[in-house]
């Protein structure tokens, strides 16, 4: 099967399915042309899967095109956009028709949950490797940085930490536990907060996506924004699974380990008060924005901020 | 040597180098942010090159940093897009500091060359494999397309083709003649027809770029336009040196061979007459667009036409 038949038979539907009034020109030409809005920008970010490197030899292909494109989308949750499309540029050692078919699945089951629709690509013959390109659009001067934070803003982040990166331990476990199950789906199927990013846009002074870790993470919004940081470990947000799984070590998950795709952002004190409860509820305070530069671990972090009652995970 | 640390040695005085206005944000967040001027929209592609496939195992890093943006900016010329940015996608078996800089420095030469900035990108481990997706700008409903051919157009291509193709035959001379280091030039460093493309946004009717061939090229514009097209061979534009390295079979490359990254471009004959003299020069009519589907290689192709006189490369 040559690249243009791999194209028709698996690329093709997918993005006969799922549409935008955006896509000018979708698959098929040397280029494709995507409309912004009037008054919005355009906000992009590509992203790279390796396999061995970011997921194991032999991953199910479904979950692999859906983590795939949740990875890629969760960065434009992190700047507030709302999701437009996507391209794929798919590296593969050989046509393996079944393998295919459970990608191109897991890419359109992602592609419509997340309202991307593909709109280019490139497949080539090498090791296997994929590079996502996601575009979203932003109001103007709208969109979400690392760089705003301000001392005395209140940091922030959204569902539980630590959950995809217990899971690492458990990939091939034949028989896992409910608990084993819970924190396998959050590492196979991450859902990235693009709903709560676009709600943030223009009220939180930061954000970022916690891929990496959340004292990584975190650590790149402090260097963005030339501040400092201290967070209270016992406000972290952890699931019942990575309690029951992990016990004492589950805050040192929840700091250190990647892939949950939940959104670290912060905000003055001011905003937080007035923003809607159907946000407040999915976000849990854990720590402040400080002048002295550095991360501080520090039980009285959130005590001495004189703020409480909205810990809704705690 | 980290990702962060790698992008900023190499990647970060490249973005630095080389900026546009129109990238509100650039390296160093989740995403980039681009503004599309009011009436235009964005254009974009993206294209993969992979070591041992599409360019040879250790191939010089110089020459392929501004390959690989060369073919991904010869599709924004076949669009008639105006050049923006782009975005880089590198993967790396390991951080070799003196190949870094050589790629890097062959990115910003071909960068500057092409007007397109580095606007975001991603590194990662793996095997030697590049993508990269370039960003442009046309007018509202001007982009040329694959589609638009009409039965009675004209078929022309600019400069010389084959030449690249030819060149793949000495690669490995260790001391090339004038002809060869002409036609190797050629392949290592092509030079996309960004103006050219700009200037027949809104006059051709179709166009696309030769990267895999003037026969399977103009092939595809032809399925997507539903037509056929008759080909005059004789007049094909051959370098000199393409002649003197290959006799009787230069035609042969001009026809089959890729990598040349010229334009194949279609237009009604009305069109032709009109356009200024600094286009013309740049173009030599080929053959015709006919009703009648499929690609016929035909010596009367252009006599017939009834036009003639205008063959700057014959």
């Amino acid at each position: 099967m040559g690249e243009f038949e791999l194209i028709r038979r698996y690329f093709s539907p997918l993005a006969e399915r799922h549409k935008s009034d955006l896509i000018v020109l979708g698959l098929g030409d040397d280029c494709a042309i995507q409309r912004i809005p009037a008054g919005c920008d355009l906000v992009f970010s590509i992203d790279t899967m390796v396999e061995g490197v970011h997921f194991p030899k032999d991953y199910s292909p479904e979950r692999l095109g859906w983590r795939a494109l949740a990875a890629a989308a969760s960065d434009l949750a992190a700047m507030g956009a709302t999701p437009v499309c996507f391209t794929l540029a798919l590296t593969l050692p050989a046509v393996n028709e079944r393998w295919l078919t459970g990608f191109a699945q897991g890419l359109s089951e992602a592609s419509q949950s997340f309202g991307l629709v593909l709109a280019g690509g490139d497949t080539t013959r090498g090791p296997l490797t994929l590079s996502l390109q996601v575009h979203g659009t932003v109001r103007e001067d709208s969109a979400l940085t690392r760089s705003g934070a301000r001392a005395g803003d209140l940091i922030f982040v959204s569902g539980t930490l630590g959950d995809a990166g217990a899971a690492l331990d458990y990939l091939a476990e034949p028989h896992p536990t409910p608990d084993m199950a819970f924190v396998l789906d959050r590492y196979h199927k991450p859902r990235p907060r693009l709903e709560l990013g676009r709600a943030l846009a223009g009220i939180a002074s930061s954000c970022i996506d916690i891929s990496d870790g959340l004292q990584a993470d975190l650590g790149h919004i402090l260097t963005a924004s030339g501040t400092g940081a201290s967070i209270d470990p016992s406000k972290l947000p952890l699931s019942t699974a990575l309690r029951n799984l992990k016990g004492s070590e589950a805050v040192g998950y929840a700091l250190g380990a990647g892939d949950d795709y939940e959104l670290c952002v912060t905000m003055p004190r001011e905003s937080w008060r007035e923003i809607p409860d159907s946000i407040r509820c999915q976000l849990t305070m854990i720590g402040t924005i400080e002048e002295t530069p550095g991360m501080r671990l520090d039980d009285s972090a959130i005590s001495s901020s004189g703020v409480s009652g909205f810990d809704h995970f705690g």
